[in-house]
């Protein structure tokens, strides 16, 4: 047994929307000024969500699925709080703002899946002659089910990963799909907390992931928090430390899957992924069922955000072009076991998994 | 033929030993000052050459070489102008100053190389009699001799590593082997600059090279300068640009080669070489012999320097370890060729060729 005291009271909830005097809020942390501040913003404007989640102050797969569909309930009890009629402009304003939120960013198949979510429960109601003001409380208790259930899928992904791992295990990870990136708990962190907690964790490898460093500032952030071990490098140099030994595992959240088990994730994912597999170190991916795109066949079909070059250097340099992909495709074949709520599978039993639970 | 002009003339000369009128000086670029501005400082100082070095204002394994020599070039003017006699103490100063320069950095076997090898003039010179005013005309002499050198041999290691590359090529490179790791034009990119000039470059990709940036600092401004397309991109993302395909060859410089070909290089360049040889592009390690070390029979024994967390992330964050070890090393079955001013072997021709060369 490792000696150190895993404290998952000392992190925040990332995303949550509360009833306030006024109606609701959603209260979220702030994650660009972290490591070295912990704001919470407090917002009743839908607005203020999509852009948090545009500048990347609220990130990651699964917080951006319950964000985009609290930001939906937001709309809507703005339009309760001023007495809206429920008419066709209502309905047409309805879908337009789930659109605008779902699009806030492309790659994360999570955001458009919460807020479609959402939208699909809000038509049901209106179908059934529900008032606006009906409608607002059915969005507030939708979302605070999407939170419950996105903290008990986490555990279940962390219970069923810390398996996966024997005692004293040294773990790389890469961006942050821990509890930052989720309401609570994390996936691949998840898998980290629910091992800790069994005493397995020796340590974290925190890739600082460039551009933008999720891991130098959030990953790093939330294990020293949660009373885990945790060493911070710079992207290029896990080959050097799979070189060295003494690396268990490499686990990683994701952003959208294919049938096939290819998955995108955070740039850097795949050249991780090849050189855990060149020294043949297990790749694990630890994310919910929901993040897989069931209409997609392979990774091909994934959309690739591509942001902007500001975050990679600023000022600019004269005569320099700028490359900055947000994720890549890692192919199924490096990926030793997708780690999910319902189980762990080999990539080629992913399709398998999904029919099991959709029956 | 790419329609761009190549314009080396743009390129600063990156150390070169001056007459002044007080004595000699050292003229080098401060690469802590780049991209935004280009400072050349000018000191007859021995210590601040080291102190430059020890910060990274001079850095590239080549150019440590000249400069480790123009050190002891200053000090052993510093003693003529103080009409120093040149008795025991004066020698075991010499050698201790040798030593002190020597080990400013650890990795580079060139910076110890290019010392030793001034030193052992100067000894040559004392065991024939030489005065201390003579020994400074010596090692000044023989410093330029080095500066002439490392151009004619990066301009031999151009010419042949431009055979390696068809016409419009596009190649990645890692941390800065340019015009400013030399005395001028570079091995990696002396190969771009050789392979420019018959048309044969349509773009380089520039990994950023966290956490000291040589690539978006130094490569990107030296080949904006030089008129080279350039494209900047995060260290993570070599892997997904070999996916998306059109890459043709990968090429890096050096800090010290094993007998063998295992080669140590800036941090990330193992993860580079796996990920290039994983989608089958070649991967070229440009440098000159000077940078084998005949000691070493393999990648074992080149000791790696750890640098400061600083580097890495500032402010420090509490609970949080660091780890930034400033090279790696590739094994040789990664490298499909070295260039060398002596030709182009695979690495299991290394030997011979040093052999070869010897004779």
């Amino acid at each position: 047994m490792t000696e150190h005291t895993l404290n998952l009271a000392a992190l925040p909830r990332t995303v949550e929307l509360v009833r306030t005097a006024q109606g609701v809020a959603l209260r979220y942390v702030d994650q660009t000024k972290l490591p070295y501040e912990l704001v919470i913003e407090q917002t009743s404007d839908w607005h203020q969500v999509v852009d948090a989640i545009k500048v990347l102050g609220i990130r990651g797969a699964p917080a951006l699925g319950v964000a985009g569909a609290a930001a939906l309930a937001l709309w809507v009890f703005s339009q309760a709080s001023e007495n809206i009629a429920l008419d066709e402009a209502f309905l047409a304003n309805l879908d337009e703002t789930a659109q605008v939120i779902a699009t806030a960013r492309p790659t994360a198949v999570n955001l458009a899946w919460g807020v479609n979510r959402a939208n699909a429960r809000l038509h049901e109601r209106i179908d059934r002659g529900a008032t606006v003001a009906e409608l607002a409380d059915a969005a507030f208790a939708f979302t605070k089910d999407m939170e419950a259930e996105d903290e008990r899928v986490n555990r279940a992904i962390g219970a069923n990963g810390a398996a996966l791992l024997g005692p004293d295990s040294s773990v790389v990870t890469h961006c942050n799909a821990g509890s930052l990136a989720t309401v609570f708990y994390g996936t691949a962190l998840g898998v980290v907390y629910a091992a800790a907690e069994q005493g397995k964790i020796k340590r974290v490898y925190a890739d600082e992931t460039r551009p933008v460093g999720q891991g130098a500032r959030l990953t790093t952030w939330e294990l020293a928090q949660a009373g885990v071990p945790v060493t911070l490098q710079c992207d290029n140099m896990a080959a050097s430390l799979f070189a060295e030994g003494g690396i268990d595992a490499v686990i990683v959240g994701a952003d959208r899957i294919a049938r096939n088990g290819d998955t995108a994730n955070k740039i850097g994912t795949l050249g991780l992924a090849i050189s855990a597999h060149e020294f043949g170190v297990p790749f694990y991916v630890a994310a919910p069922l929901s993040t897989v795109d069931p209409t997609l066949a392979d990774g091909t079909g994934i959309p690739i955000e591509q942001r902007a070059a500001s975050e990679v250097i600023s000022p600019s340099i004269d005569g320099v072009d700028v490359r900055n992909p947000a994720f890549d495709i890692t192919p199924a074949r490096y990926i030793t076991r997708i780690i999910t709520e319902a189980g762990i599978v080999e990539p080629k039993d992913l399709t398998a998994l999904l029919e099991s639970q959709a029956r």
